[in-house]
């Protein structure tokens, strides 16, 4: 049986980088951010100690999940070649942790269907769910689905599907 | 000006592996496998403690470089598109080593340019230089490159162009 194959971003579509986010936030300078601080912003805009977050050990790792992916995840397994596509390579610590994470929250996903990298040009399914205009944007596949957060809610999803979560994206594909 | 892109694998074409896997073999074992004792036999056949060998830390970030691609490496960046992709994920601990080395090694390559995978079926180059038939056959690109090593260096190269060595590549591309 033929099976489409679809690529599937981990920070901001599996792994709430957002909410990792915010507690740090929290916790560096007592401020609580809520939506209206983040719409629009690009993620560094809104967080400015990104990269003291997430160079920090362990911030990949216990990452929460984003709801309702797993469950998903699991049926795209079965009617689609899946890949999970991490543009992790700016922060070579996180390799591990990244791995560790899909371990630990999807057992069903095989070691030969990850992919670490830095850019996604090279990358070729037939669909790409991402958070990210840069990787859709040159991703060379068919269909691509942009996977709501803040930094991009706002934003005109141009020839992209726009979904707001997980049961949108089972309702699109399954 | 267009580039075209190009896929360069590691283990076994930038990364001398077989290297390795010879002085380890004698440390363990007290036998210096020669050529003869390698040639048409896949990596595990050759050497029996290949797991042992390369699950030790460090094995990935100490392994010995293949003469003469540094220099033809530096041409290719200018002249390609140019990728490094690794089968890297079966060994997750080799992820951060595998990263550290190209670092060292070749300082001109950006981390965009790094792509750590299982399958390399996804990967969407116009070229790819691999040393494993089980990465050129599923490539979805135009032109295949192989890579002699003692694993493969018996076979018929079948619809992929052989090279003995990085001087061939340059000839070949450049």
């Amino acid at each position: 049986m033929f099976k489409p194959s679809i690529a599937v971003d981990m920070d901001g579509v599996l792994a709430d980088v957002y909410a990792s986010f915010i507690t740090m936030h929290r916790e560096e300078t007592g401020v609580l951010l809520t939506a209206e601080h983040l719409v629009g912003k690009t993620e560094a805009e809104a967080f400015p100690h990104i990269l003291k977050h997430v160079n920090s050990p362990g911030f990949f790792s216990k990452a929460p999940i984003i709801a309702g992916c797993q469950q998903v995840m699991e049926k795209l397994n079965e009617s689609f070649e899946l890949f999970i596509v991490s543009a992790a390579m700016e922060f070579p610590n996180s390799l591990k942790e990244k791995y560790d994470w899909l371990a630990e929250h999807f057992p069903f996903i095989h070691w030969k269907q990850i992919v670490l990298c830095g850019s996604k040009s090279l990358i070729c399914t037939d669909i790409m769910i991402d958070d990210h205009f840069k990787n859709l944007n040159v991703f060379k596949g068919q269909r691509t689905i942009l996977f709501t957060q803040p930094h991009n809610s706002i934003a005109d999803p141009g020839k992209h599907h726009r979904v707001e979560n997980w049961e949108e994206v089972e309702r699109l594909l399954l």
